[in-house]
């Protein structure tokens, strides 16, 4: 099968902690000014800053507000970190609405001390217990499956058939699945997995970088698209076969990355995203 | 489900990796002396030595030689690598002959040049070429899934359920599989596929270690078991469901332990191996 390639940067988001050495603002410039059309803001970014008045310079600049990343840490033995947890995904939410987002990654969170079962229940009651907030403030949830080398303290949830199944147990127009080719690139049942996805209207993000080999650190050693092993076409065309027509946004963490110039690197991210995506 | 702890040593193998600064000869004398009754040798212990002449030196210790590690790494996208490997598994069936050993542990491969559908198709031609010699060595082959971190260059195989369908279509008594905690521990279907792989009788093989969190290297930080997030017990009592009543295996690689004295690891080990398995 031939897969057409990606022709212009309309879909190109590219995720703030992408470019962690650069301030929001030194971001939205140069993002900007490369042709990018999407942001994805990390919390940490609006430290300190107006989210309101952020967003609107966001979008002053041309740029699209993706997502906020990201909610979720649900699972705690402990039942007041569990409200903790709660309490904070609603400040998510009501920071999604001041930014004026319309989505929420959620990174749903495991604990090493009980089950990965005890696990899904609580992320389950956790997004539950947060879904009214969501609708009124018009933001929608996305459960991001997670590789399973992060099955310990990140996320119960490690394969689109676990996001699938929790996002229809819970059954809002609310909730849906984030897809991110570092998590599932791995995954026999992917393909499958994101036609399921979108034929119930959940595949609401599309997340992409690369898999090097070696890869030095469980973290934050993410490949550009292109330098490692995942087939990233191919996967973007079953996403795109669902009539997915969202933003294709870029989310590395990369120590290597990070101490080079983000100017040049951005140039890289653009090359890369015609070339392989 | 209250489960049976282990009261007696009898089913409990060390690997010779898990005690690497141990020479075999070393390794033996205090296993023996540790009542731990099985031994599984990976091949770089065997350097240098007559391998017939150290496996009669095992059994005269008391030692069950439970496996040879490792086969496997089949996948290339170059013929003659291909080609090359299996050589390599046929050698190591002549060497788990020479050993006195009925059981050979494959880490199948994957190439991150080819997609994952080429290697399977050449981890199943792979096996398929050396079936012959397995047969007539009276030695069996079991597939390991490895864990999703090591998809890129390790194993296109890394679910249970993807075991049992390579297992299944081979198609043969001499391949089955190995299951390994580390590996497998986040698999949603790990009970289904314990209790299938079992019902087929190709559940050859049991390893045990831990997973730590945080976990700082992809390659040699496994835990001792009781030191991390897995279900070691409840894993155990889904493989013992299934009838089996071989060994179980410590398969520990771990920068950390292997700085350690090793008699007083030895020690930690079979601890561990009474109060979590």
């Amino acid at each position: 099968m031939s897969i057409a390639p990606i022709t212009d940067l309309s879909r190109l988001c590219i995720h703030t902690i992408t470019t962690k050495p650069w301030s929001i603002e030194e971001a939205v410039r140069n993002f900007s000014a490369g042709g990018v059309k999407g942001i994805t803001v990390w919390r940490d970014a609006l430290s300190g800053r107006d989210i309101k008045k952020t967003g609107d310079m966001l979008r002053q600049n041309g740029l699209s507000v993706v997502s906020l990343c990201r909610g979720g840490f649900f699972p705690s033995k402990d039942p007041l970190k569990r409200q903790t947890a709660i309490d904070d995904n609603r400040r998510a939410i009501d920071e999604a609405f001041e930014l004026g987002t319309r989505l929420i990654v959620l990174v749903c969170g495991a604990d090493p001390a009980q089950s990965h079962e005890d696990s899904r229940k609580q992320i389950y009651d956790g997004i539950s217990a947060v879904l009214p907030e969501a609708e009124s403030a018009g933001v929608r949830v996305a459960i991001e499956p997670l590789h399973p080398m992060y099955a310990d303290t990140r996320s119960a949830i490690n394969t689109i058939a676990q996001a699938n199944e929790m996002a229809e147990k819970l059954n809002s127009n609310w909730v849906g699945v984030a897809v991110d080719v570092y998590h599932l690139w791995w995954d026999p049942l992917l393909e499958e997995g994101i036609e399921r996805c979108g034929r119930n209207n959940k595949l609401l993000a599309f997340h992409i970088c690369d898999w090097k080999s070696p890869t030095v650190d469980l973290l934050n050693d993410r490949g550009l698209m292109g330098e490692g092993c995942i087939p990233i076409r191919k996967i973007r065309s079953w996403v795109d076969a669902t009539g997915f027509n969202g933003f294709i946004e870029v989310e590395i963490f990369s120590n290597e990355y990070w101490k080079q110039d983000q100017s040049q690197f951005l140039k890289k991210i653009i090359t890369a995203y015609y070339n392989h995506v």
